[in-house]
Order: C-alpha cells, then sequence, then structure tokens
C-alpha cells in the first residue's frame, strides 16, 4: 500500500514543496466532509465495540465509501480548474499525464 | 445516503437487537484497522489544511478507501462464519437474501 | 490477469468437473442479459471506428459494466441458494472460504 | 441507465456531431481490445450454458469488467491529450467541467 501519512507523521520533503491553492470556502467544505467521516469512523468503533450486527456495521462502512468518494470529487474539481487548467496553459503538458495516473487511483479497478 | 450513524447518536432501537459475537482478537483487528483509518482522515485534514498539492491527498485517499474495503473484508468473514452459518443450521434460509443485500452494499457499482 | 476463456477455448479440465444447477428460466435471463452486453460491445467498436467523441463513448462503457454487475448479481444470488446452502447443509463449511474470494473479486477496491 | 447503443441502432444525433481523432494505432488497440472482450462475452454465455460452477464464472466477470477498465483508460487518455488539451488551448474552460462529469463515471461509487 501507498506510504500512508496519518496525523502527526512529518509530511515527506518531495510531497511539501508541491502546492494547491483551494479558495477558502473549498478548504471549509472538505474540512466538514473530513470531519463527519472521523465522527462516522469513531462511530463505526462503537458499533464493533458493541458488538453490532455485521450487516449494520456494513452499512456504515458502505456510507463512509461514499462520503470519502465525494472528498475526491470536491479534491478532483478544484485540482482541474486550478492546477491542471494553469500548468496547461504555461504549456506544462506533463500534467495530463500525472492527471491520468491521478485519475486511475479513483477508479473502479 | 443510509442513516449514518455518527460517534456519540444513539443507536437506532432496531439496530440494537440484532448482535454479532467476533472473538476477543477479530474486534481487536478490527479496532485497530478503524484507528489506524482516523488517523489517516486527520492526516488527510491536515493536508488541506497546509495546501499540500491535490495529487498527493488523492494518493492518500486511495489508501483510506483500501483500508476501509479491507475493514469490510474482515467483518464479511466473521460474518459468513458466524451469523449465516448458524442461521442456516438452523434452517433460516432468509440470511441468504440478507447477504446478498449486503454483498450489493461492497461490490463495484 | 486471470486466464481468460474465450468463446471456443476448451475449458481447462479443472473447471469443467464443478457443476451448478441454475434454473432454465435463469439460464435464459443470464443469456439474454450477455447477448444485450455482446451488442453494446460491438456498438462501442463502432462508435470507435466513426470517432465518436470519447465521452459519449465512456458512457456507453460505463453502462456496459453495470449491465456485467447485474449478472454478476443474478448469478451470486443463484450461487448463494444453490451450491453455497447445498454444500454447508452437507456441513461443508469450506464452501464459506470459497464464497469469500468469490466476493472479493467483485468488491470495489 | 443511460441510453444504451447497441450494434446498429443509429447514433443519436446530438452524439455524431461530437468528434475525437485517435491515431490510427489508438483505434487498432482499442478495436483488438473490444474484440477479446466479445470473445469473453461468448466464452461466458458458453459457460452458464454448459452450468459451469458459478464462482468459475465471476471470475470470468471479474477478469471482463478489468479488460473493460483498461479500455476506459486508453479513452481516457486520448481524451485528454487530444479533445481536452485541443479545447483549453482555445480557451474553452467548459471542457473541464465535462471531463469531471466524464470521469465520475468511471469512479469508484
Amino acid at each position: 500500500m501507498d506510504n500512508v501519512i496519518e496525523e502527526n507523521t512529518e509530511l515527506p520533503s518531495d510531497l511539501s514543496c508541491r502546492r494547491s491553492h483551494h479558495p477558502e470556502h473549498v478548504k471549509k467544505d472538505l474540512t466538514n466532509r473530513l470531519n463527519r467521516i472521523e465522527g462516522q469512523i469513531r462511530g463505526i468503533k462503537g458499533m464493533v465495540e458493541k458488538d453490532i450486527y455485521c450487516d449494520d456495521i456494513i452499512t456504515q462502512l458502505s456510507a463512509t465509501q461514499s462520503a470519502l468518494n465525494s472528498v475526491a470529487k470536491v479534491l478532483l474539481q478544484g485540482h482541474l480548474k486550478g492546477c491542471v487548467a494553469n500548468r496547461l496553459a504555461e504549456g506544462d503538458e506533463e500534467v495530463l499525464d500525472e492527471l491520468l495516473v491521478t485519475i486511475q487511483k479513483l477508479m473502479r479497478k
């Protein structure tokens, strides 16, 4: 699995230099969605702890996966209209190869 | 979206009566995995806050989705060998219809 | 990729001995669905040949993938109520391990 | 489900005016892949007809879905480097909204 970044781990140097510039309202939306997902994960932990029926837990897992997909869509929209459009406007066509790899991470396998 | 259960919300009554009986080591495994996912979500929030490049955030989202899939598989395995096998042994074939619905929640759409 | 069986290839021997027993109406339903999918694939080939806009072709691909998912669900339902239920009734719990592997092939990755 | 185009149906007029311009070698690659998928579908029909064990058929379905995903990736690559890059170069930013919708059709749900 890809190198997973958890809460307090220092960001790998090659990551830190690449920047996005989402408007504040997009960042607020993303943070709210992620806060809700965090609450859902804790809710699922509680269900496991209380021996709630597996089928009901799987329903919650599926809802959380859909919520994560929505976060990916918001990010992708900002990425297309920000980084991708800007770099293409500067003649940097490499961004399209990178975009294809990004999309493949989100596609059904 | 399905009725989403977050951390402190009281479980709907029809949920609370259905029970699973995962062995302690399975519950421990599930809880560890969910703790790590929680950390990943907080890590992603930090990346959004620090304007990290979208492509790198999407990589983390994809890793989190895979981690959630693994939780679903562990749950499904326990569900098959526990609830499903027991109810079938008692002649309750309805569990197969329920299982099909559960599986469809996890299938590619 | 798994060993892919195409139209006229002889079935590998280890395959041929394992049998299912779908009722005729289920086999008819499956065959009709697969015939339609075959027509969709030929339709997509025609669109590629006629240089139809990629976005429109991708829409057709996505519809074909959904149709394939439906075939998988019909098969899974028959499998659960046929092979799985019968083998469990004969005390053959190994079928649950096999079922878990089958389900994972259909799950989001 | 989206309006599904099968082999001989006349293409809806709004489709026919939008054109792609894939190089011949890309069209050849796409056609070969689709021919193989067509053969796989016919192979699966044969397995259903011969009452082959569901688990083995589901393996073939999953391989066919992966093959369809690969076709989508080849198309998407051509689309990004062709239509999307050209329309952006002409200042037509609407193509990004369209691209986002296209990508969502291919994303996990």
